[in-house]
């Protein structure tokens, strides 16, 4: 299939003896002391960022990097109670549950977004237009017995809080996008087509932000982890000197009985 | 063991159903379009950095981000192929591969420095006193059959272009401390002990100025693991377009032959 | 949600200071020394397995267990390389490659194959009633421009020596049920649909092998799970003594070559 | 490095269009049908068994499949509870888990007794030279203020209900060797030697049976992951249907109160 002697391409990153380059850029005097970690990750999927769109997918960041003892949170420090010598295995059994549920539903808005805008916007971004994509698009999920993605949360039930200030903080910055702003006709679509009414949740308008500041609707799924790593390592950090995973687990085995079969 | 009637306590984050707080401060609020996601690593590991730390930890990570098609990379990129519906994944798989070889030894670096500064240097640290306490921690490891950990690296045998720069960074902020002027006496009393001239490593640099501004040499493992999703997430977004994953397996398919027992 | 007095039910283990309890037994008296990992592994889905059945099972575990240096084994390897003390990262590196491309498939094709019988066999099992299931299930599925499970393979163009081998062996247990015979089918009816020709791969073989002893087919995929621990360990028992990681990203490094942005 | 051109030599699997190979045996004809999971896994870590050493395997094997509600299960369906979809990921969460403080024990004394034998045992193992090495090794490393392997649980602390039964089992096979026979005076020298009594774990009972029916020592680690897997499997099996993972998390978030820094 390949031939052997073709050269492997990435743009992502090559080293030689005496250099490292990434995106494109000679790394010590190009990248380290010029450009943030949060710049450097706008760089690498390819976006040349102004400062709004750095300052708004640092917002977005932030936003997802924690939200307490979640399921993601509980395993990474329950892998720690086994494997403390191992920190890199604690982290990544985090992020393992960062999927349909929890964090996924970021890049899942995003791709929905997308989706309905490029099949039935037509170029367009009037509120109007907007109103109708979102009235079409929320009625063939709802029709297909889909969720609508970027809706509820099984906490927050009423708003999410980091929903209208991120959108506050877009439009500050002039970046209250197509994507953004559709997402929020979908809400009130939702309800008018019969659904409960349900607030945006901090994933969905995070993703929609990230798509309106450039980042491809099927990189949000990744770009949302780096944040995610930050929260864990800070819980991960704190389990080594407050452990909490030892006490979950000897308070379950207490709790635990056995079911027959079925 | 723990009465369940007890709270468990957290200082990272919680949430109830109309607010978010993490590391004490109210999310939106407080660390939306405030702190980015640098800074909030930082606070998350209970320091207030100040401008010249913020600035050093961006250089850190990012001089750590990413090494091109690393084991850690490759990894990554042949988890996708088999599973491109779950890239939290293939991150994870990306950051297994950050143990005692590879990323792994800036925490390595940062206790072994910790601790001969701990053990040696009396809270002194001018240069007679940390060529010393560099000169007793070398020949104890080397009596002891073990690495130095910070030096050598199997891509950069001369010079790894990191540490100079990121020095040089450290100096300029006024923040090269006594953990990475020990390191440097380190590489010089490794070659006077009669070991090979090895160059200190980039990792082992990073997680030397990571202790410097602060943070706790058992978490620098983790901190830059944040760094390094940021170049895995880079990775598999290029993966999506420009696969390397299976062609790479079928040019190792065509390569390999089986062998007879030992 | 919960009452927190509320006992965690589980029908899978527990213990208390002085005894063990799996699957309702009691470990040491009657599984150690009863039951081969199998036949455990089968009585956790909550079968009691007859010979042949566990027979059966073992041949799919086989059959599944490696294929040389796959995406899987080579992530894997690779984890070994940097983080050769943590060998369950590894392990758990290769495990997040079996998804929707590669073993996931298992498990992919024994849902649709038990979805077409439970939508329109009407509970027969004859073939000219498998044979109708086949065309209107394959019909629904390239109607919809989805992919029939179960069908083709990268390196197995013509056959995958594994199907054939493993029908036998279910036809002389007397166990080649209507799953399998249904699979069969379907790769006459993806034919005769205008398809390509293609062989029906060993991960759908099985896949259909499993539901039809009594494995449910969302198990599936957990299952086939535990035969490829089996490789993967094997594997890195291997990479220990002859590794192929370090070799293989040196040579990946010599032949990269960075790539301008698009 | 590499020459490109040399063949990657693995003796575990490899494949062409017509054929797979596994540990030197053509797999449809040689293993399908005839060996079982647990067979395959000890001849691909390239031991031919007897009928006693397979026995002793299962045992093993069947005695480290599950021990309930443990960090490692509960990460596993905390983790499935985020990304239902990526059964492999909720696995290798689990997996992840098994490290220096469970699961990993195995691996651990396995390795502690094969270089205590070989230190001080002069290649003798009757019962006199064996109680010297135990105390020798035991001394060694309470002198060296590390921990005994093998001994101690924090559920069984009087005695673990495995470990007597996988002796029994191996004594009557004939195969009571000199690991296993050392780990039982090492419990007594460890009491002798001040230490609390501890009783022999089912880990490091289990690894010291592996080293003595030929498993390497430095390939338990991995070879425990197989059995480990079976039970995670059941877990998730019984998650998708009586979930524990979801309760779990409110509960914990019910009973969560934030703490001030230090």
């Amino acid at each position: 299939m390949t031939d052997r002697s073709d050269p492997l391409r990435t743009w992502i990153g090559s080293s030689t003896a005496d250099s490292i380059t990434l995106a494109g850029r000679d790394l010590p005097s190009e990248v380290m002391g010029r450009l943030s970690l949060t710049e450097l990750a706008l760089l690498l999927t390819r976006r040349e960022p102004s400062d709004g769109e750095r300052r708004l997918l640092d917002a977005v960041l932030v936003s997802l990097a924690d939200h307490g003892l979640t399921p993601s949170a509980l395993a990474a420090r329950l892998t720690y109670t086994g494997a403390p010598e191992a920190i890199q295995g604690a982290v990544a059994a985090g992020l393992l549950g960062a999927g349909s549920v929890f964090l996924g539903p970021a890049g899942d808005t995003a791709e929905f977004l997308a989706e309905a805008l490029g099949a039935h916007a037509g170029g367009r971004a009037d509120d109007e237009t907007l109103a109708e994509v979102a009235r079409l698009a929320v009625g063939e999920r709802v029709a297909s017995g889909l969720r609508v993605p970027g809706l509820g949360h099984p906490v927050h039930r009423s708003e999410d809080p980091r929903t209208a200030r991120l959108f506050e903080l877009a439009a500050a910055e002039g970046l209250l996008g197509p994507h953004a702003r559709l997402l929020q006709h979908v809400a009130g679509a939702h309800e008018t087509a019969g659904g409960r009414r349900l607030p945006i949740n901090g994933a969905g308008a995070g993703g929609a932000v990230l798509v309106d500041i450039g980042i491809a609707p099927g990189d949000v799924r990744g770009v949302v982890l780096i944040a995610r790593t930050a929260g864990l390592v800070a819980h991960l950090a704190e389990e080594a000197t407050q452990p909490i995973g030892m006490p979950l687990w000897l308070d379950v085995e207490g709790r635990s009985r056995p079911t027959g079969p079925a």
